[in-house]
């Protein structure tokens, strides 16, 4: 194989030193706890090629544990679902990506992940994930502090038990055959009545 | 320190050397493909000696996977149950063994399963957890393979996201509170109408 393209292979070099120095910070401390400056640092480059490769932390964060989607563009599909079907349209839109060719890394990182320092997984949810959604569920319905991450159980469960444990006959169902089956259960938790 | 009772050097280094071995055959084979045979000759030791410390295959599974209770002393809580409310007491049963204070080796357990060998877990489901909720589940709504795994996705969910990422609020939420807030999904998905 030739190398490709005409970049210097200092820069290319620069990247990966960035994305190993993300992974070890992130892993250490979390993704609200570690920034730019310190990654950076522990790379040996300038804080501006960090932007330069990655736009801004978040950016960085998806790159460094290999997700094959933003999570901005993946929740954007559910724009333009109803309010009542929202819990429904997040799960669909979470079992596409990750039945999708590129869900190898993710399931890697999520097992990874789950097994070393659970916090990756923690901040990407708390911190990318479930604010994306907070606006619109506090609107229609309120208390999205506490529906959102009981919604994200049902989502969770299913991903862990069809996607990384295999359980059959979860793996045989398709995507809609799960988002009828399990979608009111999240739409539910999101607009539904809760206890208390 | 010195060394704990009685017991002579050679018999605990042998339900060590069980142990071990049961750990790796069960994780490179599974627990169905896993004889106490294959155990023996891989730990060096007469197969009645498996008997002995561990009275049968699941009990040394139990063992080797470190659970801090058999799986069926935690489901036989849900035997007076109503029917309508099955799901919810199994949600609860779950709940209250991860939040005793042996469920440290549990967590443990479940983390390692799912970084390497996930069969483990999905074994550990599908051949010791969900056969014991199987006769009751067919008797009351029918279509228990199907029923059982959906109705786990939700177990799973709350157990990974409130015991192993600890998301905010869902650590912080009693068991009370979270069976009064999922159960009715696991008892929907227990004998509630289903799709198809």
């Amino acid at each position: 194989m030739s190398p490709r393209g005409g970049r210097p292979p200092g820069a290319s070099d620069a990247r990966e030193r960035i994305l190993t120095a993300a992974r070890e910070l992130f892993a250490q401390k979390g993704f609200q706890q570690t920034s730019l400056r310190a990654i950076a640092t522990e790379a040996g480059v300038d804080v501006a090629l960090i932007s330069h490769y990655f736009d801004n932390k978040r950016g960085l964060f998806v790159a460094a544990i290999a997700l094959p989607h933003d999570p901005a563009d993946v929740l954007a599909a559910v724009a333009d679902v109803p309010d009542e079907q929202l819990g429904s349209g997040v799960l669909r839109a979470v079992l596409t990506v990750w039945s999708s060719p590129g869900a190898a890394g993710l399931e890697a990182s999520f097992r990874s992940a789950i097994a070393g320092d659970e916090s990756l997984v923690r901040d990407m949810l708390q911190g990318l994930v479930l604010p994306q959604l907070h606006e619109r569920v506090e609107q229609m319905s309120g208390d999205a502090d506490r529906r959102l991450p009981l919604a994200f159980t049902q989502i969770a469960g299913i991903i862990l038990l069809r996607q990384v444990i295999r359980l059959e006959p979860l793996t045989r169902l398709t995507v809609d055959e799960v988002v009828a089956a399990l979608g009111p259960n999240v739409d539910r938790l999101l607009t539904g009545p809760l206890p208390d």
